[in-house]
């Protein structure tokens, strides 16, 4: 019975009210979701976790231990750890660069006139970005400029010169340019970068640890370029988020709408879907629905939200239990953390899943193949298999009822807007003040999926609370933007309920300075956008960085992805170490197997770089140690500036 | 005792008389091989032998059980076995298209001018390839031919626009051209492809087995491009092999001279060695050496080989007992199936492990970073540092007299020059013809590396001469030449110990042909180089397509991988499948451990693409079901000629 008991609280690893209800009604059904399988795959390999299990050659696979201390060709545990490193990284740098390349090659289209149901929405960004990259604008039309930027964009994914990445080098400090090229880690292009780690990685390649982890850190950098190509051209053809007013969590379900959820990651599909759903009312009416509601799942439903403020539907961990209520009528997914799992739960009740890209397809599922070039018509070919679907419901429909409110769509031109009211002339300013005044501890970038390992949510919603207590200016992204977003700490009532006086201070004061200009009161976590828009979170840092006149690593900025999953946590984590940060890990990536390696990323890496790792699972012990590594930063902020102010003290006494 | 006895046999893993001998010399000194290793690693593990070990995300790594049938995403035994599939075939690529990329930006360099050390060595394969690609001469100099054949190379690295990749349209027949371009596979370039793959098995992508296996075969016919590239540009730069004699094995090793094994795979670093070595005799005689003696350790052994003549030391599952006996002065690697264990052995004698490219360091060794600029300046600090370490021997020489007389060199131009001297007009006809006629029974390929889950050689060596001695004519590349070239399979004494009455009988056609043209008298096995020179062997069969003017699955040609061990082998065998050949492979891969992948490989793919998979580990039964592969296709090829006359008769009986 203990036993039992002992189970069943281990298959709720949620602190999700609504994921827990579902949990509960479907319990002893034979529905399976990740929360079953999860236990059902315990324990899990510890030779895999801790990294120290070599599969690139089929002499293997080995794994280390005391008795067998090397590979069969010799490779050391520190060899196999940071190879498998580099391949992780190399994983997470496809996943985004291929988003990024789809974003470049449709706004090639758009620049060429072709894609007739796309268009570039927001000139402005279009001229920033333009002014950013050193692309002239003078006597241009738009088209010529987008095209410009485009082939810049394109020679960064395909350069055989050997020259630097122009985007990189254009979007960071110099001070940083600097330090990469130094260690030989500015990356040339992304697909150079992509095919040549995946050859150093090879049997009988690199067996250096050191060279191998610095390769994994030039991948890293290369996903960087491709998130940020990725953000600033979907920006550019469908607008810059401005704040906006949504809700989030299975609540958004509603029995007597076409209920569509959309899946993934790319903006070049949902657009399309929101936008048909609207067109297509008559139809959805004309079986019975009072219209379509759509609303998202990870990041593709980030992008929806920030830019049409669509709701939040659930995130990565739970993506199945949508299903579970009966109320979904199709699940359509384009790329990226869509797991398998859907399809054999959608075929218990009447819910379609729809693919849409030939690089992703599930057995079983609806195929639609999404053409850029037939966006809107392939978009209604979606809303009328999920109009079918709807009526053909045979089940009962059982929606939790929980929901919150939310204030999401702070891109960083909406943030620099905001700070702007307090101080118009620099903006940024007012962020880096209120932490050299000690109003606020840093900033903490709260990224990342869901991961198993962690009770769904938990780490993201404690660790979040507890440096919002401690007056860090929080921003987010990604399944962690989504946790936020479900358990209403993305409007001002959570500032009430979690905020440090500090923070609360600062919140008040722009809040107060933008009054008649926001419609809602500033939130306690500023939704940043989906995972690529981490590239927004670190313009944010190079912003704070410009303004101090300083490198990146005296930035009180850290980063923490308390739930990190996929690949591209890891090439999120590896640039974000190299571009400065202190990275906060939830759960401990394979790497802890060579003490080597692990020292490298926990301590060697802040001599090189300046940013560094912290694994930590706990949540509270987590904030602990973001709030150091904050804190160290803020303290020598301030010994810096007492002696910039003494120095200049003196040196005024010496010219008198 | 028993079991001592038992596991001395198991470290006794190979049918070389020189590895034995070495083995039995080391037992019980503390001195570590992979025979050691092989045995410390047993028993490996299951899942991942098997294919069902999923680490793509971190929330794994996944296991497929009977408890937990699905990983924790939901993906099953399909998805994870075909995603690990594309992910090897991945690193076999990028290896490979690396190696071919670095030919191409070294041909660019020479045909600019630069890379003084360099130079077109082979005008009639420059016209040659010209022609192949469509790439008018008329008129041009040697350089400004290769400068265009660089640009149609690089562009198939880097093409973004769709388009296939010219290359490889050009070097197949239109048949298989049609033929992958209905199935979707025919790569638009090499690193696109690359990172399109690495991002279809991101998690949360692709769950589709047949998607993923096609995809697995597009990165494999990618590989293929890389390879004809590097092959033919290396053919250009260092000229294309010629019928060489020389020797292998062991006791190439002189004890009286500076010793230098230059191991890896890349000619444009052994190339230089060899003349560098040759130029600085006097400096190995001033520190009392009669002079420099270098020798090869896998494909670069082959590549110098091949052109320069020099012998072969050993191949992959020995390099660290070639070290073992004392008198190895250096051990100079470039890329690709270095073990990481020689540096510890090199640690116990005087021999230094000098490593020249940055993708591919081991800690504890000498680094020369070998620059295309400055070859031979490098070279000859590479050679200095073996002559210094040659002053430095301080242990016992103990060297297995065991060599055997190699005769190898044999491109496809110098086989079709041989089968000219019998039809002059149509070479390769010569070959068809005797396979027509019955007195061969087909082709076959022997390709690939070594791998100690079988004994070292024991595969390679008695395959070939069970297909010999069933008149196969025999070609091999890579590890498998070596093996042949060890075991004096790669001279005419054994055409006389092992062919069969047909291949007799051919050979001595061939050999009565060429008297006077030839030197020596052929061998058992044709060593066509290195192992991106399976390009070569795959020409084979194209030009035995075009004679027979049939698609390649009609033509009696198989491949066999007796001992695949990297990713490279995965990669070739996938798109030797693709462009229609039988492909066995010795060591089962991890592809079991889902019976639907498995079903793809060895048979569904025959319906598709003609080639298919046979796994066997067993020697004798290998050869027993590549036999029958071949007599499948000959039978087929007689049925379908005696058709093709009755038909022509029959018309001509209407015509009358």
């Amino acid at each position: 019975m203990a036993d039992k008991d002992e189970k069943k609280k281990d298959r709720n690893r949620s602190v999700d009210p609504a994921v827990l209800e579902v949990l509960a009604k479907t319990e002893g059904s034979g529905l399976e979701s990740a929360y079953d399988r999860y236990l059902k795959m315990q324990p899990q390999c510890n030779f895999g976790e801790t990294g120290v299990c070599c599969h690139v050659c089929i002499q293997g696979p080995c794994r280390i231990t005391k008795k067998a201390d090397k590979g069969i060709c010799g490779a050391t545990a520190y060899t196999i750890v940071a190879r498998n490193l580099v391949r992780h990284a190399l994983g997470g740098c496809a996943a985004h660069s291929d988003h990024g390349l789809h974003a470049s090659l449709l706004a090639r289209e758009v620049s060429e006139g072709h894609a007739p149901d796309y268009e570039i929405k927001d000139t402005k960004k279009l001229y920033a970005v333009a002014e950013r990259l050193g692309v002239s604008t003078e006597g241009k039309d738009d088209k010529a400029i987008l095209k410009e930027l485009v082939a810049i964009a394109l020679e960064d994914f395909n350069r055989l010169d050997g020259k630097d990445s122009r985007w990189l080098s254009q979007v960071i400090i110099p001070e940083r340019v600097e330090r990469l090229k130094e260690c030989n880690i500015l990356p040339s292009s992304i697909h150079r970068t992509i095919a040549e780690a995946m050859a150093q990685t090879h049997m009988g390649m690199d067996a250096d640890p050191v060279n191998l982890v610095f390769k994994a850190l030039e991948v890293a950098l290369a996903d960087y370029i491709g998130e940020h190509i990725a953000t600033s051209l979907s920006d550019i053809l469908f607008g810059t988020p401005k704040p906006v007013v949504s809700e989030a969590n299975m609540g958004v379900l509603d029995p007597d709408y076409v209920n569509i959820a959309v899946h993934g990651h790319n903006p070049i599909l949902s657009e399309m879907i929101v936008q048909a759903a609207r067109d297509m009312k008559g139809e959805a009416e004309a079986v019975g629905a009072k219209g379509i509601k759509c609303m998202g799942i990870c990041c593709t439903g980030n992008e929806i939200l920030m830019r049409q403020g669509v709701p939040i539907l659930t995130n990565f961990a739970s993506q199945e239990l949508a299903i579970m209520t009966g109320a979904v009528d199709a699940m359509v997914v384009d790329i990226q953390c869509i797991m398998p799992g859907i399809q054999a739960v959608a075929e218990c009740f009447h819910t379609r899943i729809v693919t849409t890209m030939p690089s992703a397809k599930i057995p079983g599922s609806y195929y639609v193949d999404f053409d850029d070039s037939r966006a809107m018509e392939k978009a209604r070919e979606v809303i009328e298999i999920a109009i079918g679907a709807f009526k053909e419901r045979n089940k009962e429909i059982s929606i939790p009822q929980v929901k919150n409110k939310v204030v999401a769509g702070f891109s960083l031109e909406a943030l620099l807007d905001i700070f702007a009211a307090v101080n118009p002339e620099k903006p940024i300013k007012v962020l880096t003040d209120a932490i050299e005044s000690g109003e606020l501890r840093g900033v903490c970038l709260l990224a990342g999926c869901n991961n198993l390992k962690r009770i769904h949510d938990q780490n993201h919603s404690v660790i979040a609370q507890e440096l919002a207590k401690n007056n860090v200016f929080l921003v987010a992204t990604g399944c962690a933007a989504q946790t936020y977003a479900k358990f209403g700490m993305l409007n001002s009532d959570a500032v009430d309920k979690y905020a440090g006086d500090g923070l609360k201070a600062f919140l008040n004061r722009l809040n107060e300075a933008n009054k008649g200009k926001l419609t809602e009161k500033l939130p306690l976590v500023f939704h940043m956008g989906s995972c690529v828009d981490n590239s927004r979170a670190y313009d944010l840092m190079t912003c704070m960085a410009e303004e101090l006149q300083m490198d990146t690593p005296k930035i009180p900025y850290a980063a923490s992805a308390p739930e990190a999953m996929s690949e591209k946590a890891i090439a999120i984590g590896c640039w974000a170490v190299s571009l400065g940060m202190p990275v906060h890990v939830g759960v401990v990536p394979p790497v802890p197997g060579s003490p080597l390696v692990d020292g490298i990323a926990l301590q060697i890496a802040q001599d090189v770089y300046g940013g560094y790792f912290i694994w930590e699972t706990d949540p509270l012990e987590s904030a602990k140690k973001i709030l150091a590594a904050l804190d160290e930063r803020t303290w020598k902020l301030k010994v810096h500036k007492m002696a910039k102010e003494q120095y200049e003290t003196e040196a005024l006494s010496k010219t008198w």
